[in-house]
């Protein structure tokens, strides 16, 4: 059968407990199809910073470079808060990660599963019958990555200067993988720029229009950032896959995750070319109810699904892990964060919802 | 009595329609207390590109100079779509009139009626009470007017870039007008930004920080622009005053906006040191109902209530167009727009709801 090495960074607050259930799934699907997931576990985040020094020590990018992919859980926490920026957990781990491996494509999914769609703060008429979108981000660009960015001068003569770049490649290739997505999916794209106003979105939506030319069964459409965020409050529904560079697609991503009310049940991949990949989930590392046994697992074992899917076209099993997570949630079982105490409804722990999963495989 | 100079810029579609209600609520205001308002209207937008050849015809700059205020309307529709970015109505207009005036500060409340919570797509038990939001957002720098901005190189190797950038004094003066704003409400000021990732939002903290110093009866937080995106959607009434740079300012605003419901109500105010500012509706020129005389003046004729209160320093006259405007909507006039086929709901169209907002002076 075959192996594949997948470097474990469970990282901090709640990430060991959900990792630990994800790990439990993976060991499931060994048995049942024939592959063997060679685990290395390291440390990253605050875990890193305490144990090694940084939230992205050498050992653990060197098991990162020896591995097929990366399970990721999450990272930060108030001890590590009040560090300078580029030393937290987050951006300290984050960014380098993206940067070193080339992970230039998030996909976040923001799905509302159908057993739950009481946790969103949307009216009942605006998600009745759920909504399924998939927000595909540039990660490795823009005016995250691009130079110059720093403060110069002193005191009161001081300037902040950030820079957004986009080279054609750098676009076209995110381009591709939006509208790869939406054939497999609703068939649109809408792709977010501010072109009005960035000389970045104009050579963005050039170039997206161009890509699209090479796929006429998907439908494209353009939107401005600012448009967008009131669009996916007034009707979600009308997305498929939403296209964004950099820091639109943090911001919408993050606002499209929090109207389906599942942010502790979704998953995300971030994308290298070729087969590599960081799976993790969307939510934090909520350092509030860490080490007690009642977080949510749903969205690692969501996001170890992922990377069957996308490192190791394991598409099947993938789709079981899936179909695993909705029986369960059709059969009642709740944690804490997305109990509701309506009728049908099971309180049930971290552990006990992994081995539910796990029975429902 | 006091004489003030107005320029009025209707603008395109619905524009002119409620331009003139709230031109009817100035009469009325006049005659009510010691004061002129001397108008001279201008072309903008659409209108100045069929007429004058320009979204912002050179006579238009000239009234807007020789006035105390500007009252816009909205502009753009799809006859100018196909324009050039710089040339179309609302980048043509917009950009230009708030760096000639230097238009840095931009007061963008979004309020739900009381009587129109159920126009919002959030659920009740997320609004009931209702909220009462600010967004002030920086409007002259940043990303939006920074250099270097364009598109560089020739063809496949074309590559975009955009600046932002942020001095001491820009952040200083923005801060404290949102300090301020908070002395006057809530006393609460989020100030958003992405510290964790641009050295232009590690200088916009520190700096916001220090202008604090001052107001030590106003709250201070800070939030990531990813999060504050999905705050507002999860829980709105935590916010009083939000304080942004520019871009992240128009996509929160409008985002804040749109979950009240009542977008088609809320008025803008851009002000520039001293007394002199535009305002304007914060909706758009709705070219689909334009001339039908049936679109809703509410956010023109608040917006002539913020340019008393701010620009001609008439704080009872403001605030009787405010309690005016209440009234008529606790009365039960609804333009289309807001209509709900309620009891004790009156479908009126422009015109007859301006009437009501006079006649409740
Ligand atoms: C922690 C931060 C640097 C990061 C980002 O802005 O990309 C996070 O918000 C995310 O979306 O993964
Ligand atoms: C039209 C556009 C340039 C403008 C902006 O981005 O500032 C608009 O969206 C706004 O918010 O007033």
């Amino acid at each position: 059968g075959k192996a594949y090495k997948v470097a474990v960074l469970p990282g901090d607050g709640i990430g060991p407990e959900v990792m630990a259930e994800a790990l439990k799934v993976l060991d499931a699907i060994e048995k049942r199809y024939d592959v063997t997931f060679e685990r290395t576990h390291a440390n990253v985040g605050g875990a890193g910073i305490d144990l090694e020094g940084r939230a992205l020590p050498e050992t653990t990018v060197n098991i990162c470079k020896s591995s097929d992919a990366i399970l990721f859980g999450s990272v930060g926490g108030p001890k590590w808060e009040t560090l300078p920026p580029d030393e937290q957990p987050e951006r300290g781990a984050l960014l380098p990660l993206r940067k070193i491996f080339g992970l230039y494509a998030n996909l976040r999914p923001a799905i509302i599963f159908p057993s739950l769609t009481s946790a969103s703060s949307l009216k009942e008429e605006v998600i009745s019958g759920g909504f399924d979108i998939l927000v595909i981000r540039e990660l490795t660009g823009g005016i995250y990555f691009s130079q110059p960015k720093g403060i110069e001068g002193e005191g009161r003569d001081r300037i902040g200067v950030d820079t957004m770049r986009y080279s054609v490649p750098e676009i076209e290739r995110i381009a591709h993988v939006a509208f790869q997505a939406a054939q497999k999916r609703g068939r649109k794209v809408c792709s977010i720029d501010k072109a009005n106003v960035l000389s970045t979105s104009v050579l963005w939506r050039e170039i997206v229009i161009g890509v699209a030319k090479q796929y006429p069964d998907v439908e494209l459409s353009h939107m401005y950032v600012d448009n967008a965020a009131m669009q996916l409050v007034r009707w979600p529904k009308q997305f498929d896959v939403i296209l964004c560079e950099n820091m639109f697609g943090d911001i919408l991503s993050d606002e499209a995750a929090m109207l389906t009310g599942s942010l502790g049940m979704l998953p995300s991949a971030s994308l290298a070319e070729g087969t590599f990949g960081m799976y993790e989930p969307s939510g934090g590392s909520a350092p509030d109810i860490a080490g007690q046994g009642i977080a949510n697992p749903i969205a690692q074992i969501l996001s170890a699904g992922m990377m069957l899917r996308y490192s190791f076209g394991m598409v099947e099993a993938a789709d079981a892990i899936d179909k695993a997570v909705a029986k369960v949630l059709d059969g009642g079982y709740r944690t804490r964060d997305i109990y509701q105490n309506k009728e049908g409804e099971k309180l049930v722990n971290t552990r006990e919802i992994g081995d539910a999963i796990i029975a429902a495989l």
